[in-house]
Parts: structure tokens; C-alpha cells; sequence
């Protein structure tokens, strides 16, 4: 957990604001509420102002405390303003909001102090979901047993309710001065969290319940925060594409920037947003697995005694590894299979088509099950005691991961007009854009052959842009706009995208004039 | 109760649409929830619909079981529309509302079929707040003490549960059909039902918590209709102008007419509204308990045996006296005091002051405890074996009250640059305005003396006015702008009100030129 940094990045008036009201008299006697809404209204600029049963009983006491001067957490909801929490003026409590990442493997969350902006404290923990399935297709089909649903919502809300507790602790705030939170997932674990039945999501035509959920109450998922405080689940474009990526787009002002830039998202799907502050156009495609933690047996997730850098020298073909923390290497990371993939091709050890050479590879190659593998550690450095060994079939897996990338880059950029090769920007969301070395990913045709300057790892986007939603009036105004201003592009039903996955699935391209910074490899 | 009544009155389309909506593919998935809020957005046209989430989570299976077909009960919130109900169509349940006049005394509900919009039953009961104080000053005390507002908004939740129940089931309807309710009181007792702090209502500067209240469920106010059932309270301008008169204005059509018209409702205070589609005025003023059941020992409200009409002939001072059902005498209700009045009056047995006449009353003058009293009706006539009689005391109190009320109609219209002689029309809202005889009340000077076609009995304007905003759209989303509409004219700060209630205070008037069709009084 980190101590409180200041949030630079967010601009404009935050949610919490301060007010002095004229005290009623005869000659201006407008209810508690009315005259407190009155300026709510003008403050954030909107029509309406609501207020919940629960604190309207309060406000009469709480404005007449402060001598009608009051603290106010507001936030926006669909037809205009909310009060979402009020105190009398001169309170020290803190106010306070909590931004989540809700991903299918980890969730991440961020406690801020709403009016200073500042980011108290961070906590990450597995997805407790987890122990019901491990993906989204485990646990959508538990979701339809009896009670499933239920089940998996419980898991999520106590996990989170233990890690907020957790979270106030170390900053010494009770959990009732959480007053807003903003939740960014997917479409399946937002669903899963506010108890929505997920059934259709994984079955054509993949139907939602909802892509905008309503504003909610922390009573009413259950969530320990303060009763009265709001849950914003980050909207989403579709089955397969959620919340996570419109706080991704928020998060690297894709919408607001007038140059046309890219934002892409790497997991089981690849999710890609083109788009400027005229017009946003999404798509995602199923990425494979290679790009996870799943490929092969000692592919995993970015972790200590991982390989996330691979170099091989073009001569002596001896392989150079790094592992995270420098620790005896114990298995590979998708940045480190993009890495090793093209260094064996610029060795000469794989083809174009991604097969290994038998006569470069020499004695790293075996037949295991009657199957190609190519020894990347030998047992004896290995961390445990067994040779770290990729398959044809687990290269083989990336180069369909890496085609699809490419077509989907290439489908989605000429569908407006442009080239993959002539983007002024391009964001990598994720693990995977933090890690990822690009030069190794335009080596083998993933990514597009840019100067490197252009591509920009943004993180966890998804953290990111839920922070930004808590601590910026516009930020979390811009969600629907951002939402509503999207054009999905359905990749499922377009041959034209085949025709380009077939043609990508070569090192780096069947077009090698796209790729003019790629060396042709050793023979 | 009634049998289905239909509401002729209700203009333009209803809460109920059905939709048979497009089923989604896979060129058209957007989301289940989506996909019916756009419908509802463009039936309504705005730019909102909000859905409750234990709705949205039904919402898949709904839509799926009636083949996208579907029948749905919307409402208005404050910043667009509302999904409160759907169900696949074809369902042959009713989808209910209930309108509720919120009496301080009585409670009026109305039971309609939202869809083919019928009165389906009516019921009337005490309201149970009663047993705690008899009126408004009494329950805010009341409320004030430990327990106190819990307890007055129970006995007021199980009131209207209980007899909600009793229609529901003479209906054959169940509870759960009920989807809206509407609900027109006065400000304290709107508070009350809401659980709303009322101290301040009757204390300098007399400040409610809220004139809007949140549009709530069923659910949170413990109402046994369906719990996401929307409960519409009607909002008030002020302490004295609650949503009572809201709902008045609304069922008069004051907001609506291009003639400028008066709307009055009496009970303790006198509540007046001014204008036309251009402009609304209010205003409310103490009448005095003289036109409520209070004046007098004798003093009821309308019920049978009840003295409604009273008629002397001026030659012989001979009593003719009507009451309700032909029964014996027991009592005078407010609209059997103002003729009384008048005809004492005409009679000569009271003088422009309204003081007794010992040289006209005879016999029926008697002494007692030190004060005048007047026999109306003898021991061996009345229903109770003794003499009906009206004191000075009592006639002092109605000269109060009327001449309030006609300082409150000339400062009101006068402050429009009108004259209360010159009103297109009058509307009398209540029991009060059914059972008075506008030529009495002209005649002691109380009504302007206009043409009689132009006095309209309104009957019961609460009920009727929440029984407009159940079935009509266009009503329901009129009575904010209603509200906002309305300018409050303050009559306790007003020195010229005053002035105008002295001059009032003599029968007809000071000046009888206002009055040139009551004759002089015989002597």
C-alpha cells in the first residue's frame, strides 16, 4: 500500500464541494432541501439535483448544525445531479471514494481522498471467483446452476468488502466515509458483480443484460462502504466489450486528443478503440491464449523467476534470459514469448511461418509425444529442476494470436481511411503494454512498424480511468459521451478480417514492405 | 365502493406501452436493457430511462419468454424517464395505480387500471394519525418526541396499507399490481408519510425539509403495493401550500386555461391560486376554524342529520332548515353556518357587524353563562333531546373567517391588477366548495359577488388531481412545472392584507358598492 499521491492528471472541479447558504427567513423560507439543491444545481451546471430518502430526513439537522454552511459529495447521474452525501462545514472528516479494477484474474483497488485528490492507498488481490472457475466460461456456466449467480456475486462483493476494511485501516478511516465508488471491469465480471444473469453474454448473438447499468448504492450490492454511497459501474460497447476499456479510453484521452490515435488491450481478447475527439471505432477479437498466462506449460503471468526478456545472438545462437527479479527462471510471460519468438526468427531458428528450423536449432530441439519442442532452460538452471520447453503447437498458438492482432489493427485503421503504419499515437493498455518490448513485437508482425517514440504503455488504464472517474466532475461526465460516441465494428462477421488474418500469418507479413525496420532473418 | 369508472378527463397517452421490440442478432446486439430503454426513450421522448436493478435482472428472462414482446409501466423522474414494470406481453394481469388524497382527517384512495384507465374502486378512512393529535400542531408535536415521527408515518403506512389491501381485494386484484402510486397532502402531512423532519414546518420562518420529494419505491416507505412500485408525493410551495393544492391546480386546469381563473380550497387556512397558462398565484392565509366541523358546540362536519341549509323568512323570522338525509337535526356543518348567516342577515337578526339583534331574535336569544346565544333548533326537534344554539362568539369567529377570506381574494387578484368582482371563473375546491350556496357566502360578503354561473365545485381536487398524474402523462410531468410556476405571495408580512381584513369585517362589506346584489337588511 502506497502513501497518499497527489492525482496531477486530474483537471477541472472534483466532487466534493463546499457551500454557504443564505439561513431561511420569512422573506426567502424555500424548503431544506430546495434551497441546498439550488445550489448543487448551479454548482454543477445541471437541471435537476436528487437527493436519497435517508439523507433528506438528515439535511434539516445537518444544514442547521453547520449554520447552513455544509460539505457535500455530489456526483452525476443519468438526468442530472445527485447529493450524494452532506455535512456540516468544519467537519475533518475525510470523504472518500474507492476505484476498482475489476478484472477476471485480479482486481486492484485504489482508495482516494475525494476532495484533496489524492490516492491514500492501493491493495490488489486474485479475483476470489477464481475458486469457481477460472475464466469467464467457468464461471458463466456456474452463474446458470441454482444459486450460482448469487454465489459468485457474494465472492466478488466479500472480497472487496474485506480488502476496502483493509484499505481504511491503514489510513485510519472508518469504511462509511466511502461515499463513491467507480468500478471498471468487463462485460461478464460487472454483470457478475451487480447480480446480473450473464447467460446470453457467451451465447450468439452474445447479449448483455445491460451495457449502461444504473447508478447503484453501496446497501444495495452490499458493499460495507457507507450505505448512501454510490456505485458507478464504468459502462460497455458489448459482450466483449466492457467497462475496463471506457476508463481505458478515459484514462489516455483518446476522446479528447485531435490527432487519431490507437488504444489497445491485450487478454484473451485483443480490444482495440481508434478514434479522436470526433469519433471513437472499436472492435475486439478473440487473441488466443498465447498472449496470457496460458501458453504452454511454462507459460504464466508476469511474477518473480519469470522470463520477460529474451536476446539471442545471431552468430553463436546462445540464449540470453531475464527473469523478473533476477531469480532462476521458472516460466515465461507473454512479453518474453514475443521476445523469444523474434529472436529464433531473427536467428534463423523459426521460419515465417513460425515453424522451427531443425538444421539452426539444432541440439535444443526434441520430439516429445511425437511433437517439436525447443529447449529454452535446461533442467539443471532451471528453477524446477525441469528443462522450460515451447512446443510448435504453442508457437503455432502465437502466430495466430499475433495474426489476429495485426488483421484487427489493419481492419480497424482501414476501415477509416488510414494505414496501421500511419498512426501518430499508440496506446498499450495493460501488463502486457508495460512489458512488452514493441521492437520484439514489430519483429514478428504484431504490431505495426512505427518509430518506436509512438507506442506508449499506459498501465493499468482500467484502474486509471475508475480513478479519474472519482476525482474529475468531467472525467465521470465524458463516460456515457465516450460510451454512446462508439462504433463497434462486429470482426465475427467480416471476411474481408479472414483474408487479412490468413495474409499476417507470417513473419513478419506476407507484405514484408510493411515492416521495412525488419531485418530478413539468417539462414 | 365503485364499479370501473372510465376517466374521460385524461388527455393524451398513459403510463402502460406495450413494444414488440426487434430480438437481437448478431448485426444487432446491443443489450437486452438497452435495447428497451431506447424504445422508452423515443415513446417518451427523453433522453433518459432509468431501470432499477432488481428489474434489469429480470429483464433477460422477460424479454426472452415474450418473444421481445412486451408490456411495460413507465413514469417520469427528475431528469427523464423511468422503466418501473414490464412483463412479456399477452400477460392478462392488470397493472394497477392507486391515487391518494392524504387528508389530515380523511384519507381518500382511488384504485385505477393504469392501461385502460378506469376508476376501479374507491375507499375513504380516517386518517389513523388521529389517535396521536387532531390536527397538524398536534402531530408535529408530537413527532418531535423520541419515537414520535416513526411512529406517525407507521400508523399512516398501515392505514393505507390496510385499506390498499381491502381494494386490492375487491377487486380480486393482488396487491403486487400495483406499480404507481400518487399521493396529494399537505406539507406536514407529505413529511409525515415520508418520515421527514417537521419541527421546523410550524416555527419562524416555517421551513419544510423538502417542497420536492424524491420520487420513491413502495418498498422504502413500507407500502404493501409491488416494491418497485413508484410512490409520487406531490410537491408543496411552502409550509402552508402543499401538494394537495398541486394536485388541485392540476385537476382545475388553471395552469392551462388562457382566461385567468381563481382556484380556493378551504379548511382551517383558506388556500387561494390565481392565473392562467401565462402565470400562477398563491397565496394561503388563516380562515379561522369557523368553515371547518370546528365552530361551536354544534359545529360537525357534513354527515347525515347535519343542518346544511338554512332559510328564514324575513317577514316572520320563521326557520326552514334542510339536513343531510332528512334526518333530525344534530349539528351544522360549514356550509349550513354561512347560510345561517346570511339568512339571519336578510332576516335583520344580526346587523352588518354581525352582533346579535336582541329587537329581532325574540325568543330565541337567550343568556348564557354571560354570553348571547341563539336557538336554532329547539330541545324537542333536535336529534339529542337538547337545543341546537350559536353563540355570539361563534358568529364572531365566522366574521373572522369570512372576512379573511375576502381580504385574501382582494389581495391576491388586486395584486394582479385585477378586482375579485371581475373573475372569469371560480373554482371551490373540497367538501366546502360542494356543499355551499355561493349566494350566501355573497351575501355575509365572504365570496365576490359575481355572476353565480361563474362559482364552479370542484369536489375533491386532491383525489382527482393524483388521479390525473396516474393515468396521464402529460399531467403528471406538468406538476413540476406547476410548481416551479407558482409565485408565493406571503401574507403574514403583509401590513395592506391587514387594512383589507378590517374593511372585511362587516356584512357585506365596508363598501356595498362590491356588493350590488345583496339587498339591504330589514330592519
Amino acid at each position: 500500500m502506497k502513501a497518499a499521491v497527489g492525482l496531477d492528471h486530474a483537471q477541472g472541479p472534483g466532487w466534493v464541494a463546499r457551500f454557504q447558504l443564505t439561513p431561511p427567513s420569512l422573506q426567502d423560507n424555500s424548503a431544506d432541501a430546495d434551497r441546498l439543491c439550488r445550489a448543487v444545481r448551479r454548482e454543477l451546471g445541471v437541471d435537476h439535483c436528487q437527493v436519497d430518502l435517508a439523507l433528506l430526513k438528515q439535511l434539516p439537522g445537518i444544514l442547521r448544525e453547520g449554520g447552513y454552511a455544509v460539505r457535500c459529495v455530489l456526483f452525476r447521474d443519468a438526468g442530472g445531479g445527485l447529493l450524494v452525501h452532506a455535512a456540516p462545514d468544519g467537519t475533518d472528516a475525510l470523504a472518500a471514494g474507492l476505484a476498482v479494477d475489476l478484472g477476471t484474474t485480479r482486481v486492484v483497488m485504489r482508495l482516494v481522498d475525494l476532495e484533496q485528490r489524492q490516492v491514500l492507498a492501493e491493495t490488489s488481490f486474485d479475483n476470489p471467483q477464481a475458486t469457481v472457475g477460472p475464466d469467464i466460461l467457468a464461471r458463466i456456466h456456474y452463474a446458470e446452476q441454482p444459486g450460482g449467480l448469487a454465489h459468485l456475486q457474494q465472492l466478488i462483493v466479500d472480497g472487496i468488502n474485506q480488502h476496502l476494511d483493509g484499505l481504511c485501516r491503514s489510513c485510519r478511516l472508518p469504511t462509511d466515509a466511502v461515499h463513491l465508488l467507480t468500478v471498471a471491469g468487463n462485460t461478464a465480471m460487472s454483470h457478475l458483480l451487480a447480480g446480473l444473469p450473464v447467460r446470453c453474454i457467451i451465447r450468439e448473438p452474445y447479449i448483455p443484460a445491460a451495457n449502461r447499468f444504473p447508478l447503484m448504492t453501496a446497501a444495495q450490492l452490499g458493499i460495507g462502504a457507507n450505505p448512501g454511497a454510490r456505485v458507478m459501474l464504468f459502462p460497455g460497447v458489448g459482450s466483449y466489450f466492457g467497462g475496463d476499456l471506457i476508463a481505458g479510453i478515459l484514462q489516455t484521452g483518446l476522446h479528447r486528443r485531435a490527432e487519431t490515435a490507437l488504444l489497445v488491450d491485450v487478454g484473451t481478447n485483443a480490444e482495440v478503440v481508434l478514434g479522436n475527439r470526433e469519433w471513437l471505432m472499436a472492435c475486439a477479437g478473440a487473441a488466443g491464449p498465447a498472449l496470457e498466462g496460458g501458453v504452454s506449460r511454462m507459460g504464466t503471468t508476469a511474477a518473480p523467476g519469470v522470463i520477460d526478456r529474451v536476446r539471442i545472438d545471431p552468430e553463436t545462437r546462445t540464449f540470453d534470459l531475464h527473469t523478473i527479479e533476477d531469480l532462476p527462471p521458472r516460466g515465461i510471460c507473454g512479453s518474453g514469448v514475443i521476445d523469444l519468438a523474434a529472436q529464433l526468427y531473427l536467428a534463423g531458428m523459426i521460419d515465417i511461418r513460425g515453424k522451427l528450423r531443425p538444421e539452426t536449432c539444432g541440439d535444443r530441439l526434441q520430439t516429445i509425444e511425437g511433437a517439436a519442442h525447443l529447449t529454452i532452460v535446461p533442467a539443471e538452471v532451471a528453477a524446477g529442476g525441469e528443462p522450460l520447453r515451447i512446443s510448435q503447437a504453442d508457437l503455432d498458438s502465437l502466430m495466430r494470436s499475433k495474426a489476429a492482432m495485426y488483421a484487427i489493427l489493419e481492419t480497424i485503421t482501414t476501415g477509416m481511411g488510414l494505414t496501421p503504419e500511419t498512426l501518430p499515437a499508440f496506446f498499450v493498455a495493460g501488463t502486457f503494454g508495460s512489458f512488452i518490448d514493441p521492437q520484439s513485437a514489430i519483429a514478428i508482425g504484431m504490431l505495426p512498424d512505427l518509430p518506436l517514440e509512438r507506442f506508449h504503455p499506459m498501465g493499468n488504464t482500467s484502474l486509471g480511468g475508475a480513478t479519474l472517474a472519482l476525482v474529475s466532475r468531467e472525467a465521470a461526465t465524458a463516460v456515457d459521451a465516450i460510451r454512446d460516441g462508439i462504433t463497434y465494428m462486429e470482426l465475427n462477421v467480416n471476411q474481408t478480417f479472414m483474408n487479412r488474418f490468413s495474409a499476417a500469418k507470417f513473419i513478419p507479413h506476407t507484405d514484408t514492405s510493411r515492416f521495412p525496420s525488419v531485418p530478413p532473418p539468417r539462414r
